[in-house]
């Protein structure tokens, strides 16, 4: 069987997150389940969209993932099931797969083929998500689910001009750094050398890129590209959230200064 | 073997969840150990036995699930290991079992029977509770661990008279969603039809029940049967607790308009 | 193959612990991997040292630890690979591993032994030490990973005189419970009878040792030795740190009554 990961923002140690788990061990109980990440800001999709692809170069090649970032749950909005490069993914269809959708069968879940009793309005991840998954990890194709579908296509992502890239901040890590939806091909068609990039973000101006913590000093805010492979801002040991009251949302703006 | 849940307030990630895992993996190592729910409310034991009564659809027919919301650690208080239905239950005896007592097998754990050391005074979820666990998990019955015992059985719940309930908030669930231990039987005997219910908490007065979020429109409240079977209030996209200012304890009123 | 365990400030559900989890599935599927701690104070290299140490009774005999907190990611510091008493450690070299060097072989981490990419210079938990870990989990010796080292040994634990122990708050837990870095030997130096003993912290001073919990009136404070083998403060139903305004790094001070 394929190795299901959990991609939501239900919370760690939630009993939602314990309930999908609970609903993968009766029904696949030989799959590896692993937890891949609980603490998206609730109900953001684009960062949910930001923590699936940043995981891809990571996840087991056969993985089957559940990302359940779905503020419209029991609305009309669609499940999908998509299989792309070998991985499968179930997810609401509000942009979440966003990063897996080049080249991907895409395709609609039909409840009446799960077999499953009528799910509550609140919680597909438990009575539509995770036995979709279950199934797919079985090996059962994504077109056994339902029939093809196109997804919806929101725009995500920084709106970058040739002057300037007007970003946000995606999601505010466990250290208090700062991760935005700003990508390294922004920055590098809005200056060159890196050098020159002036970062904004409330309070703060940071002058260039740094590589790590440890290349400024203690108590110091640097701007960098992040493990994630998006523009950060950080303290060297401190919480830039808490210092510049940046939280997610926060609006960051990238120029170049020898423009 | 047997897979085993855990349930506790111990808080996701904290080394006192981890040396249970640790544990487990040294008693019965071949056992799939999954995290049920982590955020109870520190010795909320009213809110615990939600928790577990809500997941019971969901976990494997023959779980063996340790539930540790044990403020009296320590003290005279027992430990009972429970058999109901093909599963079994480990956990002190303080009503969180309440929910799995019916036409169940119920056994004090003898800690002399266990083979362990000397337990600490303040860990007993990690000392003796998952040592019984790996037992049961390993296929030993329940009467292998103590003498048959009476349970406690503290009144919980909300208190409905014909007019009205009364109840509280139980949990504030990541979203901000406040779960309440007002049952939907309490309702229905209420208020037919249960649109003229009249729900107050705190600042707030609602009518009727809605199915999910987006039957209000974003920022609205609404109050509905949540997924773990109990009366819920939300915001559509927002945080109730927050907006309203209601934590674990809040008291929540149902009455009948039409009455 | 052997059992794994992750302890890391990275935050229970983040991504950063997920990642981890993602390639160790992708590089050695079929080991048991547990997650033993994730909320050690960010950067606090003496706390994550005591979630260590007080972890050794209970994790499996062959177990592979993967250790992370790691404030100097990505500068000149080392990372360490040790075998002591059939178990092995990975972790940056900043004194983390102080528990298990009595009689360790102790090797440093050769990137280029590994045979990964180019590592983030932010994420070395999920660049190297995962990998190095899964080479481990699979039986290579932890010789194979790099040439023989010298750890750094810095000073940590609490500073004991005749007269006085000097200590700290070394985490808050779930609780609110406030484990100290003061040890159990440092108190028996110091004083006999233990129940002489005088605990000052913040506004708080307490006299003697008390066994648990319920040993007080519900609400009242408490000194203790808690389950982890540290002088802990507790509120009996309450939590010590609120009541109190002590967190991380309060100064914990310890004296005998009788001299």
């Amino acid at each position: 069987v394929r190795p299901i990961a959990l991609l939501t923002d239900f919370g760690s140690g939630s009993v939602y997150v314990g309930q999908v788990h609970a609903t993968l061990a009766r029904l696949v109980p030989e799959a590896r389940v692993l937890d891949l990440a609980h603490d998206c800001p609730a109900g953001h999709v684009e960062a949910g969209a930001y923590l699936l692809e940043s995981s891809l170069p990571y996840l087991p090649d056969d993985a089957v993932v559940v990302a359940v970032v779905d503020p419209g749950v029991g609305s009309a909005r669609s499940i999908l099931a998509v299989e792309q490069g070998g991985r499968a993914f179930v997810a609401p269809d509000n942009g979440l797969l966003a990063p897996v959708l080049a080249g991907a069968a895409v395709h609609r879940l039909d409840a009446a083929r799960l077999g499953v009793g009528t799910p509550s309005a609140t919680f597909h991840g438990r009575d539509l998500m995770a036995p979709a998954a279950a199934r797919l990890a079985r090996g059962r194709p994504v077109a056994s689910l339902g029939p093809p579908a196109e997804p919806l296509r929101p725009a995500l992502g920084a709106t970058a001009t040739p002057d300037v890239v007007e970003g946000a901040v995606l999601l505010v890590d466990p250290f208090g750094n700062l991760v935005t939806n700003v990508r390294p091909e922004d920055l590098e068609r809005l200056c060159a050398p890196l050098d020159w990039l002036r970062v904004t973000a409330g309070p703060l101006v940071l002058t260039g890129l740094r590589r790590t913590f440890a290349d400024v000093a203690e108590g110091s805010a640097l701007a960098y590209l992040g493990s994630g492979g998006r523009l950060e801002v950080a303290v060297n040991r401190g919480r830039a959230s808490d210092r510049f009251g940046l939280g997610v949302g926060a609006p960051v703006r990238v120029e170049c200064e020898a423009s």
